[in-house]
């Protein structure tokens, strides 16, 4: 925790109706001109009400969650260089970590298998996709997470040894996490394409890009990126699917420092031009300035708050506060939203990426209301933008005294998944994404909304049942 | 005209309702749950009433308003490159443009006269502030306004010969527009403040900045400012008083070829720093861009649109497009806001700028919905943004295809301002604005709103219906 003092957290600062399954409440509210958020409505099912009740009756909870989500908003990560997997991740010859709950191989999906056939290319292990393949059926790769390494990716999340990587610092604690480069958009392999064009874009990226980048940073010294996010949060990003005003002020922030980095003038102007054209560039700051945020909440007994939501294109997964590395699994939705030109809706692999830990930190698609655009997507609007933030206050812990919606008069984003709240309000966290061809090799097809799986949900709220103290919860109380 | 097909324009998309005066209504159409706009109606003076029924009956009119505005939308200016005053506007030695309609020295508010006294600095012509307030005393200056050169400037808005320009060009007609470049916030010489810092600064400027601008727009080519406005509308901006989107996406565009420039790299990381921290550095690049726009919409007969509003901070005037060259001018008022510590209401100018060339293209107050971080200024709500945006539908004549309103679900901003409308609502645009300081030597004050004066399109509306044939009005007709 820094030393700030604490925001006044927790509980709601507005009033607002949220209505359930009961269309003629929310009709007579509306006839009335109260403001009124419609959610679908499921009832948890009978056999949570014990988990539930057991959950209710801890009295380490309030405080747990309340210690939680403010170390959480109070996180100062800041990019303070550039490393290396095989040095700050630890990573050996043929290991890969991987976004999402871990999977192997056989049940990997075809954009994560893309990237791994593209990460052994890239690192010289085969010299043929054919030659990769035969490298992870034979089952000589080892798999794990990002989250277990303290890092994230994007969509596949494939991060290989001899990956640049993105150090992220929180101020206070100097706790760190860990990202690779953002490719840009299309046949990239983190949406599991493996072309040479993927490949030799590694290879600049390794060579040219990152060391330019470093040299800078190390000029410039630490850019706090909870101050860029609250920036762009006001220009229209909602810092997942939408990142064109925090890549741009990252851009203008490191300009002069990347022109007097010492490099040649030609590649200092490359990498300002691949910046330009590349409105996602600062996902991969973004990403793990989230997981720094959301590991400082980890392992506080008694709290239900989500710490990772993370989908590796098989299963969604999430994990909590109360319950330390445990996942919670389920089968990944496939996202809804706008497809690119000649892919269908077959095309479209299901959920894929650690991006979710932006939801996870209360942005994304909690801070749709920012971003009009996005919902465009998927044929909504602006209105649909607000709902859909509107909604997410009834399953979060507080608003953020530091990332704010400006279009709803700059009240703090919706921050701190309760996993009990989802369940007993069977309402999901919204999230936006980008989606990925179901076909190793493809890249990307589209962008748009999906849902995660409320299973995930069911057994967190289990598995925090099952870790609440026994002789606190004598009689069941009320959820 | 471009040889792009003419959007549909005029009429409003949607239905709104806009009441005035008659509160009850209001209330009784809010208890309905009816968008209302409640908007100060002040009805016409009696003796404007010929005018207006001489102007309803000129059958020119609804072609020439569509032409108009169909012709300001659909100009696409660019940025062609960096002049100077004294070649491009063709100013001789003690010859200064100044901002708004024509005044002379003697009736010169503070900032206009401290501008003044900056430039006679800048050029050499004095060597102290008294001595260059002796010249202007003893008429040895000749000023006009920017207007009357295609030229624009923000603030006291003084462009003096040895000045750097941009270079606006519209893209099918070859029209040309200009502006000085944007120094920054605070004492500046633009708010009236000529203390060495200033008149060092524009030194700079005129040898570090715009021989590296000019390189660098040389070897990107033209960037073009309306699609940059239409992006920077989805950024939180309204181009008028917050450009911090607009101003790091041209930086981010340009920024190849200012490292490519071949200038000192010291010199070239001098002016990205420049630019990184200032806010408003796009302001002077879109208000000519605006101003070309605009003046493609002069002189067709019988139009009754704005083409100009601008201030020169003693009085407010305006020109329509239907009456050529001349100016309707009233005392401008003085800017409601927020305050910069250490100064009071007091310490406030009136009204300053051609700045106001935002608003009479359509954006800046009228697009305030698309900037909430506005408001916060006058103590508003995202709510009155939209209200504002929304009032502004009532006094104009079309929807731009170009510039969106996201957060009214991509509304096209209400573009191009009747003068007769204004009148016949009392309804007066909505104007986004900076302070000046009262006091020669200031600089900047605050940020905030302001009304500008009815008189002035009272005066344009008499001067239209001198303008409306004859013979084509034989019996009034209601207005």
């Amino acid at each position: 925790m820094s030393d700030v003092s604490e925001p006044t957290p927790p509980l709601l600062a507005e009033p607002a109706v949220v209505t359930a399954g009961v269309p003629i409440l929310t009709e007579a509210l509306r006839s009335q001109a109260v403001d009124v958020t419609d959610v679908d409505w499921q009832p948890p099912p009978e056999e949570l009400a014990p988990a539930l009740d057991r959950i209710a009756a801890d009295p380490r909870r309030p405080a747990a969650n309340r210690w939680a989500v403010t170390a959480m908003m109070e996180a100062r990560p800041r990019v303070v260089g550039i490393g290396l997997a095989a040095d700050d991740l630890g990573l050996g010859r043929r290991q890969f970590l991987h976004s999402g709950p871990p999977i192997d191989w056989e049940r990997a999906s075809g954009p994560l298998r893309g990237a791994l056939i593209g990460a052994l290319l890239f690192e010289g292990e085969a010299e043929t996709p054919e030659q990769a393949e035969a490298i992870c059926d034979a089952g000589e790769i080892e798999l794990a997470p990002c989250h277990s390494r303290g890092a994230v990716g994007p969509m596949a999340g494939v991060i290989s040894p001899s990956m640049p990587l993105y150090i992220l610092e929180d101020e206070a604690t100097g706790r760190r996490a860990y990202s690779n480069l953002n490719e840009g958009l299309g046949k990239v392999l983190r949406m599991g394409a493996y072309a040479p064009e993927v490949i030799d874009r590694l290879h600049w990226m390794r060579a040219v890009l990152a060391p330019i980048l470093d040299t800078a940073l190390d000029r410039h010294g630490p850019v706090d990126v909870r101050a860029l996010l609250a920036q762009a949060l006001q220009m229209g990003d909602e810092g997942h699917n939408r990142n064109r005003a925090g890549s741009a002020l990252f851009l203008r922030e490191l300009a002069g420092d990347l022109i007097e980095s010492g490099h040649a003038t030609a590649q200092v102007a490359e990498v300002v031009r691949f910046v330009d054209g590349n409105e996602h560039f600062v996902l991969n700051i973004v990403m793990p300035a989230a997981k720094v945020a959301a590991d400082l909440a980890r392992d506080v007994p008694g709290s239900t708050m989500v710490v990772a939501m993370a989908r590796n294109g098989t299963d969604f997964g999430i994990q909590t506060s109360g319950t330390g590395d445990a996942w919670f699994t389920a089968p990944a939705n496939t996202p809804k939203g706008i497809l690119f030109a000649g892919f269908t809706d077959d095309d479209v692999n299901p959920d894929i990426g650690d991006s979710t830990i932006m939801e996870t930190y209360g942005i994304g698609g909690f801070a749709m209301a920012c971003a009009p655009a996005i919902v465009r997507f998927v044929g909504g609007s602006a209105a649909l933008a607000q709902e859909k933030t509107r909604s997410m206050y009834e399953i979060t812990l507080a608003e953020s005294p530091f990332l704010q919606i400006a279009p709803m008069d700059f009240r703090g984003s919706p921050t701190g998944i309760d996993a009990t709240r989802v369940v007993t309000t069977g309402l999901v966290p919204a999230v936006n994404t980008g989606m990925a061809g179901r076909i190793a090799g493809t890249g990307q097809v589209g962008a748009g909304l999906v849902d995660p799986p409320l299973a995930c949900f069911h057994q967190a709220v289990e598995a925090l049942a099952a870790a609440a103290p026994d002789s606190l919860a004598p009689d069941p109380v009320d959820g």
